[in-house]
């Protein structure tokens, strides 16, 4: 296996060859869920903290339950609605974690760079579940891995983002994992929410949604931002609709076994039609499902990294 | 044992056997608190998710403890603090926690049917935590183990249901469950807070205390809850205590060996008198107690029922 | 081993014995965090809450990696945020929790006895997480721990305390402590917030902070709670830095290879220059990791005392 890396912090900076390794390490775990028994003694002792500085219950249980899968030990902190960070700076606050023996922390993070930031002062590994509008990998991995099951290939695959490219750190993850994998990747949204050198990353721009979704494999729609509405980015949600809902009329003319894919939580009626949602077409449940065989993946080749170092340390 | 159900929702469409089975079940557990290890691996390798939509942490940690000695993974999730369910329907959260592999979500919810609602769209199986004023089920059902470890039978008890029955889905799920082991069921409280028809479930009405406690076996106070008063439901906490607050005075009415039960978070000096919530005849700690017990017997019974079921699905 | 206590509510009444008892505990634990598993099977099938009535997430979550690391079943409950205790008294919150059989029930609370309160009321054993301006008694035996380990004695030791000292609990459990085993403690701050008897308990009183440091082997930085100064305790922050902050200057003024000690979370800048946190001298990130270790160690001693104690129960 080639994956020997401490902390898990964007997809952007992964080979191609690592990014593969934790997608064939997270089919076992998914297997493992249709056992009566989902537990594997991988983490067993070691100590997973996950570290929310912005609030995302989905993600973190996502990832508790993964760590508790793999039997370790889990304690969640929230740092806005606790006092541990009260006149501390997030690099002490993460040396106290370090101190308190963490072997892995997870961190949710409203500047981009903080995940690094903590990767380069800590000993610990560093998971990155979202960083501003920088990366979000494990989102962009369990759709590569949810694109990969389906599809039995990615490259060639005609993939197009729906929706706000610019606030979108899955956007970006998905953009680094998907062209490496040598996917053609589209994106479509209102030109104030396409950043402007995004074509440089490879991708194709497209404003008008019908006009992008045609012939796709794969619709990768992301969530509005309803708080995002205030900064003028978009005219209004009406609007939005018209032109950027999914649509099962608009599904018509991409490919007919086209994946409907939503990172959640969908506000239906709005980017996604709720007959899209449910339609036969949407894997979006099974996204969640592959979330946390890929995220107990990336924990367990982080263990396995890091037990691999502490071996050459003691020789 | 006779217990096949996929979800625990209510006391009223169980039949006699089944909350037998229940019951006779939690006995053991009950008995593992005395070990000096209270550990069962029942439910290893099973996730458990709380869904907590209305907050008590009362009910919540009773759970999570008896789903901990049973060795489950615990994930609890309280919606209104969290972003889970930002835009989000309840079944789009429940659908989502069910692509957790979760493989029994515990929920309460402001609304009566929520459970149901999740227990139909749903292979998770669900247990009511309680649901607006519906029902309680596991209250209701440690409620009638404790009445049951004490009296040693149900049949021809006199139980009384003391307060506000009109907002209790502690009552319901009471009377739901002594009526069917052939209790006599008393209601008493102001006229405003007594439901118009709950004598078609076969319990006697009355509005005076001192004359509902004669003679009674078991009472059972329920808890007023404060904000309500708003509602005028009751003139005046002065005129509920003078009228409604059980006393030693008006306990030596009922029988020398009366039961006083409470399911708890107490107002003393409101509902109940501090002397009679810590006298003798209180069971209510012990309700605690045999809550844990309970809940660990629902637990394993709807873990077993799920195994036989996919023992069945793979033949 | 002499340890026979249920509770642990402060270092007053221990004896120098039970605290050595303790600190030797926790050796081994704090050896098991350089191994790849860290995991002690001492409390499996225990149940331990946390109840913290007073937001705490660093000693909070100390206690939760301590007890997990133990084997426990922990179950985390804020009372301020949660509706466990409302109407209720905190000796009926605890007897629930009694009730629960929670086996050690770890408390902070802002009233000073609230943790003796309940110690009276419980047979479960108390660990006093923090009470008022009482004690702080892990802090002091962490604090005391660390003495130990760098300097292989405590007899003769000078050790300075410095900053409010009258609102400091961790104060007060280091004096406890520390004069015990033979230190020679010095207390140092604005007379404000020196309490006025202070030097019956045998410690020596400074108000210059340049002439209380000379000499020291350890200076134990106390954090200035910045919501205490509207009480008109300290003119101002300025003038509080000016005369009190530890700076590398007024350090030279100690023994070489003195010891700077915080208990976190850092004012760096304010009661800490920031060099002097980061400073070798400063042994700050190591008191947390011995915090878990000596954490461990109670709450692995006080099981055991239950166990003996169980054993004489049913002989």
């Amino acid at each position: 296996m080639s994956f020997n890396r401490k902390d898990l912090l964007g997809l952007e900076h992964l080979d191609k060859k690592e990014i593969q390794t934790i997608i064939d390490a997270a089919k076992p775990f998914k297997n493992m869920f249709t056992r009566s028994i989902k537990k594997a003694p991988a983490l067993i002792g070691k100590t997973v903290v996950t570290l929310f500085c912005e609030p995302s219950t989905r993600t973190r249980t996502s990832f508790e339950i993964a760590a508790k899968r793999l039997s370790a030990d889990v304690v969640s902190i929230a740092p806005k609605t606790s006092s541990f960070v009260k006149g501390e700076s997030l690099v002490d606050t993460a040396k106290t974690l370090e101190a308190m023996k963490a072997d892995i922390i997870i961190i949710r993070h409203t500047c981009a760079g903080a995940p690094e930031l903590l990767a380069k002062n800590l000993n610990a590994s560093i998971v990155n579940a979202g960083d501003g509008f920088h990366e979000h990998p494990t989102q962009g991995l369990l759709d590569l891995y949810t694109m990969y099951d389906k599809k039995k290939k990615i490259e060639g695959l005609k993939v197009l983002l729906v929706g706000d490219i610019l606030h979108s750190r899955v956007a970006r993850s998905n953009i680094w994992a998907l062209t490496k994998f040598g996917a053609k990747v589209r994106v479509v949204g209102p030109p104030t929410l396409i950043p402007k050198r995004i074509s440089e990353l490879g991708v194709e721009v497209y404003y008008d949604l019908d006009e992008a979704i045609k012939d796709v494999d794969v619709v990768n729609i992301l969530r509005i931002q309803m708080e995002r509405q205030q900064g003028g980015f978009f005219p209004s949600i009406h609007e939005y609709n018209e032109l950027y809902q999914v649509t099962e009329k608009r599904l018509a003319k991409a490919k007919p076994d086209v994946l409907i894919m939503h990172p959640g939580p969908m506000n239906r009626g709005i980017e996604i039609d709720s007959e899209v949602a449910d339609s036969p077409a949407s894997v979006i449940n099974e996204q969640v499902t592959n979330g946390i065989a890929v995220r107990m993946a990336v924990l367990h080749l982080l263990a396995l990294a890091r037990n691999k170092q502490g071996r050459k340390h003691t020789c």
